[in-house]
């Protein structure tokens, strides 16, 4: 774990506690995951505090396998649980007492600092944002995550919380993802692309150019690149990735497709011969230090951001390791004060807040 | 070259000649590439005949060294070539006499049955679009490519010609990927997806679920799959992948740039000790048999689809065995009258012809 604290946690304040709700019984393992991955939390940062919200007699075998994490952690109890595949307005409607609505409740009414789930991505975000409602100037949150690149880490958003989004929208995402590549990832001057089909000026959509030209003039919490392509994403040529949900979308599962494909590629040519086995073997530790810098458990966590709120939904399949490291991108996000920085950096681009006027945006689901 | 012969040229009719016009001056290497390609595509179809177009004394050399090339071939000479950094706009002013422009002018005169050019790909499409126009019920061209998938091979458009697309040309595109598929590739029943952000019928844009609806009833050269995500372009779920010229052109670069990044970290991890260098060493033959399956000169041509002529953008930087491969693709697209099986199935789908009332198309560039 001590790659894990220099990475994420180094030159947190230990004056004060950061209390987390968790959704104990969110993603595929519940508190099999969830538990674990708030020990192994725990162990990097022990100025967490824990709440979870589930079923207590599912959670308290685990908990009871980690004595310091039992003596940092409440459970409150509710027996019902949002399913993977509810839809996000019956999660609405029916799912008040759910796991995931009272740990969301809990931080909104100050109880803890920020919400952890592993829960269904579109029932979290919609009943995110209708609990948190956004910022201050921000229209719409989006989904963000943080991407291995050749340059090291390069943060992307929106990610399919908004299939169609204005210029206004990728202004505050370029804002939001400036803020938290400097905040949390320790940027001092991250640069912003726009993800477009040609780094030329005059290609792509209108609503992109909208966005560039109030890019290039805007105070703004990093340096604004201009336009980038879809192989700029892994090269690292910029530190935030701006595009709209359905673009980043299908960029993101690309991305893991290809990824996969060419593991099961490799897998299948390397399997082919005695020599090429042997020859596998013997560079076994080369492929497990690549594989470690393409373990997208290293980053795992979708960042709900541009809410009134911290909330991070964990990938649904995560292990306790992949869940601790959800964990603690929340706690950082609330020890480095990201909700501050972003109210800040919007007010000094002068961008009025308009609650009234706030669309509904439509929510991914799933 | 037997790979490449038993999976493109198989059965072709030796009774008549098909006739290929050739940009030789297009391409980061012009006639170095483009001379050897057409020497490689005609040892693996003796059917074919060549027409070059470009600076005579460039071309003359390259052809020396073919005698049964230069036998196959004429050479029409030009000194104007359109340069990779031209604007569509003054590729077309000005281009008049450029060896691009020619060897499209004598496709559309009947002097030769086809076009492949390694040229600037905005002014190939707007200069072919002008000149050859649509075929009868394509509102707009398509660029379409053939990646590599789990499953083999999989048609994707539209990797960059139309910024943005409503679901008639959503529609017409899935009809030319799927013809092109049956075809030159030989799939007897392709299947069609459409990229979405999710496979339930609910998700993503409203334009998606119109061009779903028409497809699920239609006529269809193949089966309508439904929506597919990201991952499903690799995983080869389906035989063709429909999506907008700005959708596509993003997840192809974003593609490429993962193999690239996987590509860089093998080699850093591999080089990095003696132990791992032996073990690649030893798997040399396994890594170049994935290579192989990677590797996208075999796939090299963006087929111009929709057209009312076959053009093929060989990619600019194509070497010799590349551009042979372009060459053999348009070749099999007038032997297998792709052409004639588009028009036939637009009939079936019943869609009026509408050139009087055909919108000007945004030209991707560059």
């Amino acid at each position: 774990m001590l790659a894990a604290r220099l990475s994420f946690s180094q030159g947190f304040p230990l004056s004060s506690y950061i209390r987390l709700a968790l959704d104990a019984m969110g993603g595929d393992h519940g508190p099999k995951s969830v538990i674990p991955g708030a020990a192994l939390a725990l162990e990097a940062r022990p100025d967490l505090r824990f709440t979870f919200f589930g079923d207590a007699k599912d959670i308290q075998p685990y908990l009871n396998e980690y004595p310091a994490l039992m003596a940092a952690s409440d459970v409150v109890h509710t027996d019902v649980a949002i399913a993977s595949d509810d839809k996000p307005a019956a999660a609405l409607r029916r799912g008040r007492q759910s796991s995931m609505r009272l740990a969301i409740d809990a931080a909104a009414e100050g109880r803890a600092d920020c919400v952890v789930s592993a829960g269904n991505t579109g029932a979290l975000m919609a009943t995110a944002k209708l609990v948190f409602k956004c910022l201050q100037g921000i229209h719409r949150p989006a989904i963000a995550s943080v991407l291995p690149s050749a340059k090291g880490r390069t943060v992307m958003l929106d990610l399919g919380a908004n299939v169609q989004c204005d210029a206004e929208n990728l202004v505050q995402f370029s804002i939001l993802g400036a803020c938290f590549a400097r905040s949390v990832l320790k940027i001092e001057r991250p640069t912003v692309g726009l993800l477009n089909i040609g780094s030329e000026d005059m290609k792509g959509h209108e609503t992109l150019h909208e966005a560039a030209a109030v890019l290039q003039s805007a105070a703004f919490p990093g340096h604004f690149f201009g336009f980038v392509e879809g192989n700029d994403i892994t090269a690292g040529t910029v530190d935030v990735v701006v595009t709209d949900g359905f673009t980043g979308n299908i960029a993101l599962k690309t991305a893991e497709g290809v990824g996969r494909f060419i593991t099961q590629v490799l897998k299948d040519e390397l399997g082919a011969s005695w020599l090429s086995k042997l020859g596998y073997a013997l560079a076994a530790k080369a492929f497990k230090q690549a594989k470690k810098r393409f373990d997208h458990r290293v980053y795992n966590g979708g960042l709900f951001l541009g809410l009134n709120g911290i909330c991070i939904k964990s990938h649904g399949s995560a292990d306790a390791f992949a869940f601790s490291r959800a964990v603690l991108v929340a706690a950082d996000m609330v020890t480095y004060g990201f909700n501050d920085l972003v109210a800040e950096q919007i007010e000094k681009l002068g961008i009025e807040p308009d609650f009234v006027s706030m669309p509904v945006p439509a929510v991914a689901e799933g």
